[in-house]
């Protein structure tokens, strides 16, 4: 969490220049016969999708299509890299190694990455996803696997993570020249200390609610955390899950309500 | 099968200059904890190393290592694309579709590509393995799935399939502007019409023997079928599978006896 | 496809003597994250449910929720054996052996007979799920793998396969002592000669013609096919899928017509 | 580690009555096309089999190929459970939930259950893999997840676990009605508290240092830890592995030792 003043989007309420926000939704959740998320639904509203990988969720086909939805909306390609868990969807932590994390992280971006240039797009930037999320967050060594697999496909590419990733990660991450976005999340609780509450299965918000607290992401870099205290976060980009019941809802409440505000909603990345 | 003149490698032994033949092995097929062949151990002997993407076969890390020692030795990589069925070891025919095969190209074609960059390679072609190569070799769609799918990727990367794959297919390849490079099989027995025999499990076979064919496909364009018969086919390249219980002993007689012969192993692409 | 009277159900419409029927649905389809059908809402309307494994779809979890509903309704269970195919559910044909389908069928049907007993319940017929009950009505070898696994766990469970599997099928399953059952789908095109339309992705069908055809089935031993001819079927079952978009209404119509009838809906085994 | 007097085994050294000692190895996990252990060539000299049942090893074809193999050399059978993690090889720690040990125990065991009958035997044990053995020894809500599962299925198919889990574990187990037996491992090393130093990747042993530790475990029920201290262990059974490079020597000479010593080699259970 940054103890700075708030760089949130390039939001600068006090400036008068209109603030933007990146918004960025995890998609590409199908797998194979099963569909998750509507991605075709949400890209209207959205300026980043972190398209499944095939570890955790997304099949080839599935990840083409979401690519192609992307595209077709001017949306940013990111690479939402996963643990090798699909019964568990990624969201249960395993022991990985540094190593193992780099390998699989090369694998999945390398796979989106052609995937998304037959649908005329291109990977943006890459976000670990679930349980390797919050185990990159928290540990150097694997926030650095990821880094070196970005390093070595293409260091242009930024790392999206916690906006209250320590200072250590961040290290690990520029170590290997690579960027790290903050980003925060509308649609998760956050522990008074600035940790994310993971949910297993993803629960309905109040539209509402996630909107005003995008809102305050971009104007005053600020998000309120379970015991209602208000967390300083330094994030670039805001994300809402695709596998929620009411994802449509939400990001279409989200998308009005930046519009209503004159938030500009754009790319972070690409 | 190609009925005109042999024009096997760059052979030409008529002509008195140093014919030529690439040797291709399929590599990368360990998974896991399982290890299977000794890459490292052909490295040596070979000119080209189709490297198995993960859904036959082959694992990030695996696909990682096996790319460092074929960058090590100098050898070219190719991504040996496979249906997704880890228990068969893709040698079990499955109905897929040309859209199917055509993401799952792109998907393991680009995974191995990053893995190669990071390795300090890159992939120089395109190899279906053991089911999907034979589909290919005999359905024109399914040829065209993949070629489409490295049209998408990069177009300059060639296809190897079958000697004696049909007309058909080869038009459904060209037309996506990818080009077919014919390869023939120096350790599996053909029918006398041309068609290969597969193994489900690879059995050993004499190096001399293989070592023989090889240099018949490199001087004379031909290769001999079950019944004793001969075989015109048209080939740049042969395979020797890495899979083999005595996989190294005949990469090693194959070697030797080209080196003998003069005929330089070298690869056809990269 | 019986030549004979129709034995359809337990069905007497000349007798007098009501009529029963066994109505099953495929159910137990969610995998991990992902829900497909509405397992809890279909069973009060069924008396057997058809529940996959986890090599088409299932896992352990869902496997014992969807036992749990099937004991909690007094609805009866079948193993749902398919092919190792997730992303294709299995509904890609595959070129596996007899060998391979009894060893499968061993290990699927004995992970539900102990997944079931934990729920309060048992198996108590078998039925071979998509491509692999295509090919199971077509390939004597592959239906006695079948049933030479129910042989060694629990002979006296059915093989549920199509009604118009040919003689040679059924032979191979009596003889290993295995009592094949016929079963016909309400919500699937015949065509003609009797063979079945499989849908890669269930459609939705109107529920007022499922249930006129179910209740054909009941009443006279038969259904009706694509060009309207009308084909006999000695089917003591038919088939609803789980699947399909609106699946539960189907259920809900086909148990209200059945009702209605004064057709008693019943469990063919158990 | 039992405070109290060794039980190892039935031993009793000073009784003057033969000792008697079970030899488990971890069989059936070779995996498709990929071999790993020569389960054939081991059973001879062992009394139990722990085979893996799909999740981190093995597959239906090579469970009952070993499972074959156990009935031919009257070696009892046991239920090897692992983590769902093919690519680890269950060796990876993951944050499952008691639940869903409960029921991948349960699928996994049935599934072996199957396989055993057909291969005329039964499974006699249940033993966790690998991460699951180590997550299992420490926290009770895991082995009662497992417990849970084995009396749900069979309340008298007694749990294998680590000769020092402590207290709490034994409870959690027993509060099933389900029988701990304690095993130690004569191929790992111990730290001089107990707890095992797991190999991702198993290593060679000196065949006769292994055979020793076996012989102290029936004779005295101690094994020696790193740092060369005596750890009492209440063990009734060694366990070997079978994926060492030289398993097959090591379980050779483990045998011919307790051979000589007069120690009895028969299974704690079936």
């Amino acid at each position: 969490m940054s103890g700075g003043a708030a760089g949130g989007g390039s939001g600068d309420a006090a400036g008068g220049r209109p603030a933007t926000l990146d918004v960025n939704v995890d998609m590409g959740e199908s797998f194979g016969r099963w569909r998750l998320g509507d991605d075709a639904a949400i890209m209207p509203f959205v300026s980043s999708a972190s398209i499944a990988c095939g570890f955790h969720a997304g099949d080839p086909r599935n990840m083409r299509e979401t690519a192609g939805h992307a595209v077709a909306h001017g949306v940013t390609i990111g690479a939402h890299v996963g643990l090798p868990d699909l019964i568990g969807f990624g969201r249960r932590k395993m022991a990985v190694s540094a190593e193992e994390v780099r390998d699989d992280t090369l694998y999945q971006l390398g796979a989106l990455q052609a995937v998304a240039r037959a649908a005329g797009g291109r990977v943006a930037y890459v976000k670990p996803h679930g349980a390797l999320y919050v185990l990159c967050a928290a540990d150097p060594a694997l926030a650095g696997g990821v880094a070196e697999a970005i390093a070595a496909v293409d260091p242009t590419l930024p790392l999206l993570l916690l906006a209250d990733a320590d200072r250590d990660v961040s290290a690990a991450v520029s170590a290997h020249g690579v960027r790290l976005v903050r980003e925060a999340f509308a649609d998760l609780e956050y522990e008074p200390g600035g940790a994310l509450v993971i949910e297993r299965v993803k629960q309905a918000w109040d539209p509402a609610r996630v909107a005003e607290r995008a809102v305050r992401v971009a104007r005053e870099g600020t998000i309120d955390a379970r015991d209602g205290s208000s967390l300083q976060v330094d994030a670039a980009t805001v994300c809402i899950h695709g596998d929620g019941p009411n994802a449509v809802e939400i990001a279409r409440a989200v998308r009005a309500r930046l519009d209503a505000e004159g938030i500009a909603v754009a790319p972070f990345a690409g």
